[in-house]
């Protein structure tokens, strides 16, 4: 029986691309291969980066001068790469608004002065600090945020606008709100969540901040070199950038990221709206700031936590246990989570507090 | 149909291992979720990555001083972590046999001195220079060898006895042959080849030559930190190590690494034999240093080689066209080739070269 899947990532995907992806598995596109054994250079494969890039492009109106390049290693090693491409005179500003945003920003650390100049730690990242009143630095080569904080449950309700470029970790949220690209230098995101199974990262940079990466980059994080090689430059993560084509082709079928953000705010009204008027659970979150995508809760008992997310499983609603920092529970529910799984959560939540309240 | 496939990777994977993903791909292990669905600290899917990390433990001996670890990003990646990794004092050797042993050799040159101890370009890396005849750097953080080079089908007889730490890529050969693993320092390889779909790649590495990576080296790229994580550090390449470990399983099932060795022996000896005694085929590697894995041939004329490549097509044998430094034909033969495949193969050649010899 399939399960309602609210991990964090890697997460649920649609039912319907896993059942065309199963059904070609042996034979992909006629060529008596399975996509997994196919080169990378054939023409049958490279159809699909090609038709992955352009759903991107067109899914998002990515504007023509920004790369769109499938890359690996997560947004863990974009952090990495985010100072090796831009920072070029050596300066960057952070905004740390969760576990992620600081790892991005100490890793910043390791190659130039990465300015803190927004931390919401002091309530454990329940909300965003005020983006209009940071103190930017003059002439920093970016200005880092994390646009969805996937532990915390937090995201921007407005971004940043400053006169360095904005560089965004969208890994939790990407597709799933309309975004306004030429607001940002770069936007990136682990596709484990909203894109693909774990394993292909992808990033949207504009061509005019990535043509000097630092000496000591290494080639393969060179956006650049990845950008003039059409994400080809060496063997890609071929299966995930195949499957992420198939939910793109998906989504756009479903009428794109317009369709899928009223879907998502419709179920996370759903939640957030039932939460707030239990008496059992509780969402810590400045409301203006909650995620769509990531729905943290506590009983306030964590015995009764343990004991929901065990039941909840047993129901065949799987992966609600919140991440170790902040205990309780999380209903992560992106793109594919159908509106059934969300009210299948909710009526297990009554059927829990009439029981345990 | 499904077709015989000579690509040079990705490329053909085991049938009985393709068909069992296929058959679990929308409920892996019981859980109701898809293994590309699967959270990553889900003990079913944990257990998946321990599991791979034993079998490569036991097929290759490894000893208990050497991580094992499962990264992002191909061979090509690792071409920047080995120096960021091992190059303390800023010295090391690189042997160049062919393409990729040049790429990290200049990847080597971004963070120290990378001297070019041998090279055999000037016949066209169609042998391996003398490895008891080279001088090696006394001091040198490392030597660094391509065992197998793919586009060139040749690969080491025997491997270099050098103070310094012996680092090898074997991407194209891993699995392939019985290496005494404690002979090298590091050895890694993208998976393409002989392990998984694209999207993983292995790096064995003794321990205690792991411990200081250099300040600039990303966080991603530590193998130590890596190590310490047991690959989990950040989202793994799930599937495509959930992949590999179906292929190490089979391959134990098969007997093992000497058990493979003895079929690709067998393989390329009826595949270089035919060549030998034809009248229109040739492979130009000297016969010592051939490659089981990887057989370049050549008619002597591009029209025909053009023409084989394509009526081979047509009879199921794929991706047969050399690469484009070397032209003509390339057979690679991996381990999931069968014996069956080889023969395929000679027996259109014997038929190509009647109808056009």
């Amino acid at each position: 029986m399939r399960v309602y899947n609210f991990a964090a990532g890697p997460s649920t995907l649609p039912l319907k691309v896993l059942e065309k992806a199963q059904s070609e598995f042996l034979d992909f596109a006629g060529t008596g291969m399975s996509v997994c054994e196919i080169s990378h250079r054939d023409k049958a494969y490279e159809a699909v980066v090609k038709s992955a890039e352009a759903l991107v492009r067109e899914l998002l109106n990515v504007p023509d001068d920004y790369a769109v390049i499938f890359v690996q290693g997560g947004a863990s090693t974009q952090f990495a790469a985010i100072p090796l491409n831009l920072m070029q005179t050596g300066v960057a500003d952070y905004i740390v608004t969760g576990n992620f945003a600081k790892k991005a920003w100490q890793e910043g650390q390791i190659y130039g002065t990465a300015n803190k100049i927004g931390d919401s730690s002091d309530k454990t990242y329940t909300y965003i600090p005020d983006v209009d009143k940071l103190a930017y630095t003059d002439g920093a080569d970016y200005v880092h945020i994390t646009s969805n904080n996937t532990i915390f449950g937090s995201r921007y309700s407005k971004f940043p606008k400053c006169k360095a470029p904005l560089v965004a970790d969208m890994s939790s949220e990407i597709f799933s709100r309309e975004v306004n690209v030429s607001d940002f230098g770069v936007i990136y995101a682990g596709a484990q969540k909203n894109l693909a199974p774990a394993g292909v990262t992808i990033v949207i940079a504009k061509r005019s901040l990535i043509e000097n990466p630092l000496k000591i980059c290494p080639t393969m994080l060179k956006w650049k070199v990845q950008d003039e090689n059409g994400s080809l430059y060496n063997t890609p993560p071929a299966f995930a950038i195949y499957m992420a084509n198939l939910v793109l082709e998906n989504l756009k079928e479903l009428g794109g990221v317009k369709a899928m953000q009223q879907q998502n705010e419709y179920k996370a009204a759903l939640l957030y709206d039932f939460i707030d008027n239990s008496k059992l659970y509780k969402n810590n979150v400045v409301p203006e700031f909650r995620s769509i995508m990531n729905v943290p809760f506590v009983t306030g008992s964590e015995e009764l936590d343990a004991k929901f997310v065990a039941e909840a499983k047993k129901a065949g609603l799987v992966s609600l246990k919140g991440h170790r920092i902040v205990g309780g529970m999380r209903a992560s529910i992106y793109n594919a989570m159908p509106v059934e799984g969300v009210k299948a959560l909710i009526e297990f939540m009554k059927k829990f507090e009439k029981e345990n309240g």
